[in-house]
């Protein structure tokens, strides 16, 4: 059934666990891009087997973000287009593969590509078609490594916004990212220090990530920071991404270095909901995409863990990173 | 301590209520317009306590919207603003009742009212005050009568957003409604079909309500559903707010009418989390103020239940009323 412009998803495998399972209430999460097919999902369920459905309304925006609620309240959750990452018995993660073609942009990748040795990296959306990249590359005279990863990895030669372990244990040049959107590239820019080559399959562009925008913005936020006296160290209650113990550390080593600091904990971290707290700055253990894409739009600068370690003179300028959420 | 303008809350019992209980973690949860005071009471407590204080992020519209997750991770949750309405072992209500003076417009009102025994009701900010109330208005010649409510219901006279039934239980000619904004007097005189004078003591005006306006707006929503074929049944998974049994009633009569209708779960209800499943309305079980307060805002009609009911053609026109969640 094609329910998804260019993407995969296996619903008569689906209705087969379902009968198997013998479930008879199932909850349907889907990520934002996916959200409008819940309702043609659902019906298909509602056809095929005696299943009640219940659709997450909630946003998710990766396996992070598992609907805690749903998942006690149905007996099965169908948890789409993320790779697993937090063990919950009756969820199963459905991977939603892209068909969109890569070898466009890897040959021309091919054709820029400065190294001799070639780090592969992809999202879980393309990782099926790193050994057509790896294919394409090594027949135009590249050595290639695809690394494994932490245990929040699934696939070799995956990143997730908030690890980019994979990039880390192999030795290699420079690396090749196949994937859209900027950020996790320049994560693995910073991360590594190596050059990014960042081929975007759905724009068809290539090109080296450049780390000088992105770096002024965060030296800003941090030197913002260091004026301020109150701050909200902000904690997800979000199965993959509550770092309390990471939290109570950065409150403490603020109220050692004299400044008034409280933890806040929350499910979504929106501009809207930090309004009100009048916070000279927030410090962010949740999601580490939140403080670099959404700068600005907070009402005062919002942190990451090392970022802080920078304010309070722990950390050197020079040493700074994306923030990780490792195993 | 005077923390908020207007508005009485007792740190110290809450300090005494920490130690007595010997809480080591304690959450405090506000609503938006308190939550600018959350670091001073988080302070005060950290300050004369030993406990950790966790702040709740989250939105916070009612005591309907219990923080569910701080209740876990907390020993003792303080919740601000709001009287008592589920019953969790660990959560605390503090009421914060307003000094607002309420006299001036009661004088004003006791000008304008037309009945000879009138129903007095109010929020929980000012529901002290009604003996105030009583005492002007039976000194100006009036009956006063103050209903007790059912069992949602803390204070006789009170009011929540979705519960009216301090206005059912007496006899009277009209009401007069002592608060801010329009939307439960607007629920009172729809309820009810009488008379409801609003007397405002943020803007000291005084005036009745006109039903014209939000009459001609529902029927409009309940029009153009007519017209639609897929249906969002929305259910608040908040503890206050879950009404998965109406839903299943709504999603039943819906189908067997023809229409496709599915059940979506969420914890907040945003016109930005909705717009992605693309129905043709969505049809409200949780907080009835989001359908009427937030009309226009969503990407599609946004029903209550009676209304629905209306599109069905299973109630008449006529017979329009505001939802309610009941004991």
């Amino acid at each position: 059934m094609k329910l998804i412009e260019n993407f995969d998803i296996d619903l008569e495998s689906i209705v087969n666990m379902i009968i198997q399972e013998k479930a008879t209430r199932v909850g349907l999460q889907l990520p934002e891009g996916f959200k409008r097919q819940a309702m043609k999902i659902a019906g298909y369920i509602e056809e095929n087997t005696d299943a009640e459905t219940l659709i997450s309304g909630n946003p998710c925006y990766g396996a992070c973000d598992l609907d805690v609620q749903l998942i006690k309240d149905t007996d099965l959750v169908f948890h789409f287009g993320h790779s697993r990452l937090e063990p919950f018995e009756n969820v199963v993660y459905i991977e939603a593969p892209s068909h969109l073609d890569i070898s466009t942009v890897v040959f021309q990748a091919a054709d820029k590509l400065k190294g001799k040795r070639i780090g592969l990296l992809t999202t879980v959306q393309h990782v099926h078609k790193l050994e057509e990249v790896r294919k394409i590359l090594e027949e135009n005279g590249f050595e290639t490594i695809i690394g494994k990863g932490d245990g929040r990895i699934v696939h070799p030669g995956q990143v997730l916004g908030c690890n980019f372990s994979a990039a880390y244990d192999i030795t290699c040049e420079e690396y090749l990212y196949i994937g859209g959107g900027k950020f996790h590239p320049l994560g693995i820019a910073l991360s590594t220090g190596k050059p990014v080559l960042c081929a975007n399959p759905f724009t068809s562009s290539i090109e080296y990530i450049d780390l000088k925008q992105i770096m002024k913005q965060r030296y800003a936020a941090i030197a913002k920071t260091m004026e301020g006296k109150r701050f909200c160290i902000l904690v997800s209650t979000k199965p993959g991404q509550e770092r309390m113990q990471l939290a109570r550390y950065i409150r403490d080593i603020a109220r050692e270095n004299g400044k008034e600091a409280y933890i806040v904990t929350m499910d979504l971290i929106t501009p809207d909901q930090l309004l009100q707290f009048q916070a000279d700055a927030y410090i962010n253990t949740a999601c580490p995409r939140i403080a670099i894409d959404e700068a600005g739009r907070f009402p005062a600068p919002m942190l990451t863990p090392p970022e802080f370690e920078i304010v309070l003179g722990m950390r050197g300028w020079e040493e700074l990173v994306f923030d990780e959420i490792r195993e």
